[in-house]
């Protein structure tokens, strides 16, 4: 029961990201979220940043834009839920360069008066630490 | 109550870690975990690529090691519990280059028949995507 409302709170999110609906997006984050997002700093907290993220992800890409969640895995249990996935970011930036990358994707939801928001997330590619690169050409 | 026990839990996983105690650190893993670790790749499951993760880290750091967590969040209700720190580990690798960095760490825990294991976990470094680098040199 739980665990079907937080996969549909999860398709929601995807969803309002797909089509650059940022006041949609920001719904789901509580405002006392722990952010480690994908750039950064290694984490923040607070949805003011989250937003930024997401207003620049979506400026960056006028044209055509998808977002879309690979192996979507949901755990809920009580007000607490977590899910994982990985997620396909396509796009065209404003020089015609493609964005075309896979990015793994936690979230933490928990039941706050009735409604499930995301209090923590983690977004990431793998590290090359022996050469410090950043690994953005996996795919599932 | 829950919170406590994962906390204390997540202290033992993390004393573990510190002195390279490989069985010790496995026993914290569900056999069905998956894992968005550090490297490539994008995930895997199970426990076997994990303990040869910790079994290579180990075997790189042979003499002075440590990891700690800083900045600990533990959020538990029910059988579900989600911790976040970061994560600093220092050593020295067997040249004398010193390692020492800072990881985003998300551990999603379950209590499976009594015992709270980690399901799945999500460690990191921010990306310059732009220069395709990690960010290795961010520190709290």
């Amino acid at each position: 029961m739980a665990e079907a409302l937080v996969r549909q709170r999860t398709r929601d999110l995807v969803r309002a990201i797909g089509v650059k609906d940022l006041d949609s997006v920001m719904s789901f984050y509580a405002p006392n979220l722990v952010s480690f997002d994908l750039d950064p700093p290694l984490r923040y907290t607070g949805t003011e940043r989250k937003r930024q993220a997401w207003q620049a992800l979506f400026a960056a890409h006028p044209g055509p834009f998808s977002y879309e969640v690979g192996e979507l895995g949901v755990t809920a249990d009580g007000e607490l839920a977590f899910v994982h996935g990985l997620n396909h970011v396509k796009g065209t930036l404003p020089g015609g360069h493609p964005t075309d990358l896979w990015v793994r994707w936690t979230a933490c939801f928990r039941r706050i008066d009735g409604v499930w928001l995301v209090v923590h997330d983690h977004v990431s590619v793998p590290a090359d630490l022996e050469h410090e690169k950043a690994v953005l050409n996996l795919a599932p």
